[in-house]
C-alpha cells in the first residue's frame, strides 16, 4: 500500500512510518518539524536524543534495506504543495497525525490557543480539499482523540463514536412515540485542544457526506511508552520521549520522575480515569485501520485506540509501589471533574486482532529502558505543568 | 449599550450597526471590507449603489446627528490589533457577523473552501480569545445558520438549539432504563459555510464552559429584503442586494429577476423548504438578542431567527403571480434532497415580542423600491449559479 504519514517525525508517526515500512508497504513521510520546534520555543527536548529526520532515515536503510522518503512540508499553510505531493504520490491511504496535540499546550496562552485552532483545522481542511480537487480516492485515517466524549459519562460505556438516541417525532410528549436515531457521539471536549478534534470531526463528517471520502477516525486514549521492535533496531531510529509540563503523557511523567525520585505529581485528587495505549499496540491499530477502509458510501468510521483505564492516582501508586518514589498531590490546572468513571467500548480493535500490551506486565521495563537511561538529560524545571486553564 | 459590530459594512451588519444607533447605543463597526473586495473578485457589484463607509457614517450623522465609530481590522488576521481595539473600547456586547456567509461561494473551488473555513474559523476563535484575554464580561451575539440543523428532520419541529433525547445507561438493552438529556441538536450542515458555523457553535460551547463567556447565538433563515426605516432615511445610507448566483439569496435573486423579466430559476423541483425572515426583522431580533443575555454561569443561548417557511417553489410561483415572469426549473447544483419538510420553532423571539414582517404583504413594494428602480444596474450574467457541490 502506498502510505503517506502526515506529522510523520512526531512522537507517534515516527513509530507509526517505522512499523508500516517494516510491514512492506511504501511510505512517504510529510512533516513540518513543528514539533522539534516547539522544544526549542519551550526550551526542552525530547528526554531520548533524537536524530535528524536524515539521519533517522539513513538509519532505517541501513538496518532494514527500506527508503522511507521524506517531504518537509506545512500542511496547514501549504496548499498548493500539498496537492502537488498528493498527485505525485498518489497514496492509497494518508494517516493524519499533523496536528498540535498537546492539551497543556494549547491552553498555554492566547498565542498557543490561537495556533491549535488555525493549525489543527487548516492542516485536516487542506488534507480533505486535496483529496478532492484531485478527485483521489485515498483512504483518510486520522487520530482523534477519547478526549472528544468528555468525561462526563455517569457510568455509560462510551460507544465506537456514535450513539443510539431516543427523540420524539411528533408534539406528543413522550417515548411512546420516540424514535431511535444512531447520532455522532455529543462533544464535550475538555482543552482547547481537544475541542479542535471535534471540529475535525465536522469536516470528515461533511467531507464523506457531499463529497463520498473515506475516512476512519481513530479516538486515541493517552500513549505511554516509548519504543517500539521498530525504534529499537539502531539508536539513530530512537523515539522522543516528553516528560515536560506540556508535551509529556501522565505516565510518561510519571516514569520520568520516578527515574530522577522526583514526587510523582498528581493533579488534583487523581480520581481522573482515562484511557491508555501502548505507544506498540498503537502502530498496530493503525495497521488494522489501514487494512480495514470504510467502503465507498460508507459513513465516517470511528474506532477507540485504547486497551485500558485507569485513575490516574492508581497508576502513580502503582509506580511509587514498584519504584519507593513518594505520590505528591498538587493543584489541578486544568478545568475538569476531580473524579470521573469510564467505561469504553473497544470491539472494532479486539475484534480485528489487536493483542494488546498490558500496562502492569510492561511498565518496569519502560522505567530501566527509557527513563533511567536518560534521566541525565532531564531538565528539572520543565516537570511541572504550567499551564492553566482558567483565568 | 457599547456595541461592536463585526461585520458592520455587510449587508446584515449595516441594518444592524444603523438600527442599534437609532435607538440610542454606542456603536463601533469593525470590517476589514472584504464583502466589497469579493465583489471585485467575482466581477459583482451590489445592485444598489452602495456608498464607501466613510460616506455612511457621514450621511449618518447628517440625517441622525449620531456618530458611529468605524476601524478597519481584520478579525481573522489581526489579533494583537482586535485585543488593542477591545481594551480600548470594552463593549458590552459584540455583534459578530464578521464571516464569509455564503453557501454557493465556499463550494466554489478550493480556495474559496479554504478561505471560508481559515476566515470563519479564526474570526470565531480570535473574538473569544481575546475576550477571554482581557477579562471583559462581553455578550457575544453570533449570526448562526438554520443550516446547523439539517434538512433531514422528517416532520419534528426543529426546537431552539437544544434537543431532547433519551439515551440508555447501561447495557440493559431499551427504553425503560433510558434517561433524559438535553444535547445541542446534532449538526447536519449543507456546505462548507454551514459546516463553519457547526464549528463555531463548538467554540462557544467551549470558552462558556471553560471561561464562562457569555454567548447568545442566532440560528438565522435566509433573510430577504433590502432596506429598513434607517437604511430609507438618505440614499448613502443604502444596503446592499445581492442578486448574483454565490451571494443572492433565493428571495432576492427571484425578485431581481421579475424586475428585469428574467425566468425565475428553480433548482431542482423546488421542493426545498426554507426558514425566511425580513431584513428589518433581523435587526430588531438582533437588538432583541443583546436586551436578554444570558446570565452569568448560563449555557450558549440559542434562539432560531426566522419567521416563516415557505417551499422555493411557492415562493417563485408568488413572485410568477404577482409579476407574470414565468418559473424556470434547473439542474440543483446542491447536494440536498429534492424535498424536504421543515418546521421551526421560533418561540424564544416571538415571546420576547417579535412582530413579523410577512412575505405575502410586503415583497411587492420590494420588487418595485429596488428590483425594479435599481435594474439598469444588473449584469444578466451573474444571475445564475455556477458553483457546483459535487466533483
Amino acid at each position: 500500500m502506498k502510505i503517506c504519514i502526515f506529522g510523520g517525525d512526531g512522537f507517534c508517526g515516527w513509530p507509526t512510518a517505522l512499523y508500516l515500512s517494516s510491514q512492506g508497504h511504501e511510505i512517504y513521510i510529510v512533516d513540518n518539524l513543528s514539533r522539534r520546534k516547539i522544544d526549542i520555543d519551550l526550551g526542552c527536548d525530547s528526554l531520548t536524543p533524537i536524530d535528524t529526520i536524515e539521519n533517522r532515515l539513513q538509519a532505517w536503510r541501513d538496518v532494514e534495506g527500506k527508503e522511507i522518503l521524506f517531504k518537509h512540508l506545512d500542511t496547514a499553510k501549504e496548499y498548493q504543495e500539498l496537492v502537488n505531493f498528493l498527485e505525485d504520490f498518489k497514496p492509497d491511504a494518508v494517516v493524519h497525525f499533523a496536528e498540535q496535540r498537546s492539551a497543556p499546550f494549547s491552553m498555554k496562552n492566547p498565542k498557543a490557543k490561537r495556533y491549535t485552532v488555525d493549525n489543527n483545522i487548516n492542516s485536516t481542511h487542506n488534507i480533505l480539499c486535496a483529496i478532492v480537487e484531485l478527485k483521489l480516492n485515498t483512504h483518510v485515517v486520522h487520530l482523534g482523540t477519547m478526549g472528544v466524549y468528555g468525561y462526563g459519562t455517569a457510568g455509560m460505556q462510551i460507544p465506537e463514536g456514535y450513539l443510539d438516541v431516543w427523540i420524539e417525532t411528533n408534539s406528543k410528549e413522550g417515548l411512546e412515540t420516540a424514535k431511535k436515531e444512531n447520532i455522532l457521539y455529543p462533544a464535550d471536549p475538555g482543552s482547547i485542544y481537544h475541542m479542535t478534534k471535534t471540529q475535525d470531526a465536522l469536516l470528515f463528517q461533511y467531507y464523506n457526506k457531499n463529497d463520498g471520502i473515506r475516512v476512519t477516525d481513530l479516538h486515541q486514549g493517552v500513549v505511554w511508552g516509548t519504543e517500539t521492535d521498530e525504534t529499537k533496531k539502531d539508536v539513530r531510529l530512537i523515539n522522543r520521549f516528553d516528560y515536560d509540563g506540556d508535551y509529556g503523557t501522565v505516565l510518561n511523567r510519571f516514569m520520568m520522575q520516578a527515574a530522577i525520585n522526583h514526587p510523582l505529581t498528581v493533579h488534583g485528587t487523581g480520581g481522573q480515569t482515562r484511557a491508555f495505549i501502548h505507544i506498540s499496540d498503537m502502530t498496530k491499530c493503525i495497521e488494522i485501520a489501514l487494512n480495514n477502509p470504510p467502503k465507498r458510501n460508507d459513513r465516517v468510521q470511528i474506532f477507540n485506540q485504547m486497551t485500558e483505564t485507569h485513575r490516574v492516582r492508581d497508576i502513580a501508586n502503582m509506580i511509587s509501589k514498584y519504584t519507593g518514589v513518594e505520590v505528591a498531590y498538587i493543584d489541578n490546572p486544568r478545568n475538569e471533574d476531580a473524579e470521573n468513571e469510564l467505561h469504553v467500548c473497544n470491539d472494532c480493535f479486539i475484534d480485528l486482532g489487536l493483542e494488546p500490551t498490558l500496562l502492569d506486565t510492561s511498565l518496569l521495563d519502560e522505567i530501566k529502558n527509557i527513563s533511567e537511561k536518560y534521566k541525565d538529560r532531564c531538565n528539572l524545571e520543565k516537570i511541572i505543568c504550567t499551564s492553566k486553564w482558567s483565568r
